[in-house]
């Protein structure tokens, strides 16, 4: 097993992103196209395991090959704080984004376990947990060049031989931040993005809803730009985030969403190019109400709905249970010729 | 491992499992209370893990002990044949049970593959394949002590250690049955029953519809009794796979539900006594329309929903993929006073 980074393109300003997202690699539809012919010769009536035949195809073509492959499952969970917490938009204090990461690293955490009993291998990024963001009601989050380094981190965190990854995050805030990113990437209203997160209470649903508003005033006409929106809303843990999802596309690993903040980073690469996320499955849908709003207009269709919402990329870990299920199913069967069982058509098919 | 099987009650008749049916344990409450106080003391915001949460106090008061455990996951997939294929009811012919007992022996089924990517031991039990039940649109499909045997062959299938069961089934023509079981237990017209199945085309579904429609005249004032509906209309699998789903409440062993057949399987059961399938979940949603109309009438929600209709208990062991990581994540996570995490109210927790 390697650690080693996948090698990634220099970024040295968002035009350099920008640049990425105007010439994206696309599926390999031959290497599509012959999984889904094994799959018509297998051992059950044609399209009998549903979506598990479908997602099978789906990481072939991604991953440029068939067979697919799905032993090495990376979970990268970015944590980072948040300037906007001032404003009494979370049930917890900041100080549980470094605690929580301290809690991960002794094995202590939902997705710890969840890594363990998938098969996942787990690695958290702390990005910076004493300097948080600035307060984006006031000024941007961040620098231009803050933003850069935090995608370009994300980016370089993918690993040699990694088949499926899974972003997640942590950070106290975040609900709100990625709130604000929905709104400016998507319309609607404030309250249209804005949940109980880690559970606050209708006061706190309010506060919330009114930094995302104030947000929008502060901000005004700079959220025509997608990058803009994650560099003034965002956190760093999402501008990782965005650029692990980017930097899988372009390292042909597909990639699995977890709810309502990765979705939110992973949005504004959706903004800039509308088969920005193509590589993607939503893992599942999260409780937090906006996620399922964010997820028709990214045209995704979760493949889990379990009434989950803690982030960490717990839900995505979750589904790549059930990928790593239909690649094995695929690549496992028997064919109906290999093992002597009788098509519906042709009578007793040749045994080999 | 112990292959060691759980002893279980004699059945001589039909009767022996009619008291057993007037007489089931109920759930360990208090070890389901356990379960949701811990729940409240692990690191996540309260509710965050969403179902998951609740499978573990589930498990916990099935199995009338916490912390609970998914560590052995038992799937039995029982094999039988049908007399009514005679009347072109299946998009197969009636040798496929057979070469498909020799594919899950060879390893190159769907459910050998699920089996590995979840964890799970698969045994495959042959009932009598060379002997197929009798048309159920002429006579009774089983007497009564084949009925009873095989409750009983599959009640004795439990063994000793299991944490979780799967039942599973493997029958050409079995749709079929199942539709007149529902038909003759729930009500409704054959159609509301009855499906594609392994994927019969329009004159195949009639040919279905004709086949429970002539099995109500039949049978007629006989299916007033739910173990007469499936001694009449069941095949040995689906006998088996109500006597396992038995003998699991009796041993306080968990279940999970597979799809369409399995379902109707347990049907009988509930028909009998309405909470003999409180200790059951219902591991997915079949794309066989007809279950979906089933689970409601058994008060069941589905865990999943991948639009699989494969049978072999496939969908079931998906999903105790599901179970077995939210037991993990129950058993293994810190709470906050160990990991030292600030709760919502209290300040930074003590660290121990």
């Amino acid at each position: 097993m390697t650690t080693d980074p996948v090698p990634s393109p220099r970024l040295a300003s968002l035009d350099d992103v920008r640049a990425l997202l105007d010439a994206l690699p696309a599926a390999d539809l031959e290497a599509g196209k012959r999984a889904r012919e094994r799959e018509g010769r297998l051992t059950k009536p044609a399209g009998a395991l549903g979506q598990l035949e479908d997602i099978a195809a789906w990481v072939s073509a991604w991953q440029g090959a068939h067979p697919p492959s799905a032993e090495r499952v990376l979970v990268c969970v970015f944590a980072a704080n948040h300037g906007v917490v001032r404003r009494n938009v979370s049930a917890y204090p900041a100080e549980v984004t470094a605690q929580m990461v301290a809690n991960f690293a002794a094995g202590g955490a939902a997705v710890n376990q969840l890594c363990r009993a998938t098969g996942a291998e787990l690695r958290v990024f702390d990005m910076e947990l004493e300097r948080p963001t600035a307060d984006f009601t006031e000024a941007p989050a961040m620098s231009e060049a803050e933003c850069v380094e935090a995608m370009a981190f994300g980016m370089a965190k993918l690993e040699q031989g990694t088949d499926l990854v899974c972003p997640g995050d942590m950070g106290i805030g975040n609900t709100t931040a990625s709130a604000a990113i929905c709104r400016a990437l998507l319309g609607g209203t404030a309250a249209d993005w804005v949940g109980p997160g880690t559970g606050v209470d209708s006061a706190g649903i309010e506060r919330k809803i009114e930094a995302v508003e104030t947000a929008m005033e502060t901000h005004g006409g700079a959220l025509d730009d997608p990058l803009e929106v994650l560099r003034r809303l965002g956190g760093r843990e999402m501008a990782a985030i965005a650029g692990l999802v980017l930097g899988a596309r372009l390292a042909r690993v597909p990639v699995l969403l977890d709810g309502f903040v990765v979705s939110a980073a992973a949005a504004v690469l959706h903004a800039m190019a509308a088969d920005a996320l193509d590589h993607c499955l939503a893992g599942h849908l999260s409780a937090e109400q906006a996620h399922r709003h964010l997820l028709t207009k990214l045209g995704k269709t979760p493949l889990l709905d379990l009434g989950m919402r803690l982030g960490e990329a717990t839900g995505a870990v979750l589904a790549a249970g059930i990928v790593k299920a239909a690649v094995a199913a695929h690549n496992g069967m028997a064919t109906f010729a290999e093992a002597g069982v009788s098509t519906r058509d042709d009578g007793p098919a040749v045994s080999t």
